[in-house]
């Protein structure tokens, strides 16, 4: 073993060596309100006391990125099995005020009504918030924040990732609403079903919505194998 | 400093701290043979001593991981402003013999007639390959290379890169061909014209090709200013 310390000391010098930390923007849809929202913590770094920050942590030495996303999700939220994307690194050299940190932004997609808020559970207050409402956070976070909100709009278009913020049965409603919010822009109701029935991915249901004071509308479901069989023919997800 | 370093120390311990690098994937296209090509260098590290590996170096202290990318790629290519994107990390406990390593993927675009392969003024042996003819890679670069290449297949249809990998001018012919090439598929001609058509972002230049066999064919470049206008008003490019 000292032959691959010599060597990785040639190789690598302590200088190199840096920490590593993963970062998550935790997006949930508040279908009442309509908004946008996102989980934040209360910082504990001196510097940024009292400040909101993303939910993050230091990698282990015996974990990858992905794992330490995932174990810190399912610590905060107690949330197994949630849709997760690595986005990109933020590497500034002042970006952290306590030495040479990088982090691995990742943003996830949560049902809002699969989860409960478990404060007394938690070593740190958390807290939802709407993403307009957020001004100014820990670190470079803010920034982090607008790339990963920005990454979600991409992708809300190109694949369908959206079905991932919503109940499993949704009217067609819910997800133009969905849309609408993510994308902060109004959508032409007519042009946006007919982008929907030509996707030929929702599955009609033998249901309809109950408990609203409207006349209640068909639910759907996503019907994902169907997707994945599209996908595997080269076929684009467009909406 | 001695409190930062006391508080950095709580916060991030010696064992948490590793090895940054950044690998790059250097795409190519030959024209003349219709070749996805990569560039790749002899390796130093003993355990790989000989195999072929991407282009990449560790991340220095003072430097963001972009900047590293963009270093190597001058240093390796003499090139600068390519084309150049970050694709995921790759952060397996195991992935590299000399301890905890973590990486950073990107994939870069070169047009090939600017390149001028100048093996004496490096200090690695450095040569092109067909994407396709690449069997074994140190480290795991076989499977970075291998999900670059994907990312660079989605992002042709998405975005107009693929403009990147052919000189500024070209014939309909010829993005046709890169197409084909790096999708791996054959394209029906008609419908892939219309395609280009609807898309609005060629200009028509008054020149045809020249050294020729057939028929010379009208030139085009890409409308990089009418591009961004398009992308402004929330207009996708599809391809």
């Amino acid at each position: 073993m000292s032959l691959e310390t010599d060597k990785l000391k040639k190789f690598i010098t302590e200088q190199d060596k840096i920490a590593l930390t993963v970062d998550c923007v935790v997006f949930g849809y508040d279908e009442h309100d309509k908004e946008l929202k996102i989980l934040l913590i209360k910082n504990e770094v001196p510097q940024f006391l009292g400040m909101w920050s993303l939910l993050g942590d230091l990698m282990k030495i015996d974990e990858t990125i992905e794992d330490a996303a995932n174990r810190i999700l399912e610590y905060r939220t107690g949330l197994k099995d949630v849709y997760l994307e690595e986005v990109q690194s933020f590497s500034h050299p002042k970006r952290h005020p306590l030495g040479r940190v990088i982090t691995i932004a990742y943003y996830a997609l949560i049902k809002i009504s699969d989860y409960e808020l478990n404060v007394e559970k938690l070593d740190l207050e958390a807290k939802w918030f709407n993403i307009n409402e957020i001004e100014e956070m820990a670190f470079d976070h803010k920034n982090i924040l607008e790339v990963c909100h920005k990454r979600l709009q991409e992708r809300l278009k190109e694949r369908p990732v959206g079905f991932s913020l919503l109940p499993k049965k949704f009217t067609l409603q819910q997800i133009q609403n969905l849309y609408e919010t993510v994308l902060q822009t109004e959508l032409d109701k007519r042009n946006f079903r007919r982008k929907l029935k030509n996707l030929g991915l929702l599955k009609e249901l033998e249901e309809i919505e109950t408990e609203v004071a409207h006349r209640p509308a068909r639910l759907y479901t996503f019907d994902y194998d169907k997707y994945t069989e599209m996908e595997r023919k080269g076929r684009r997800f467009s909406l």
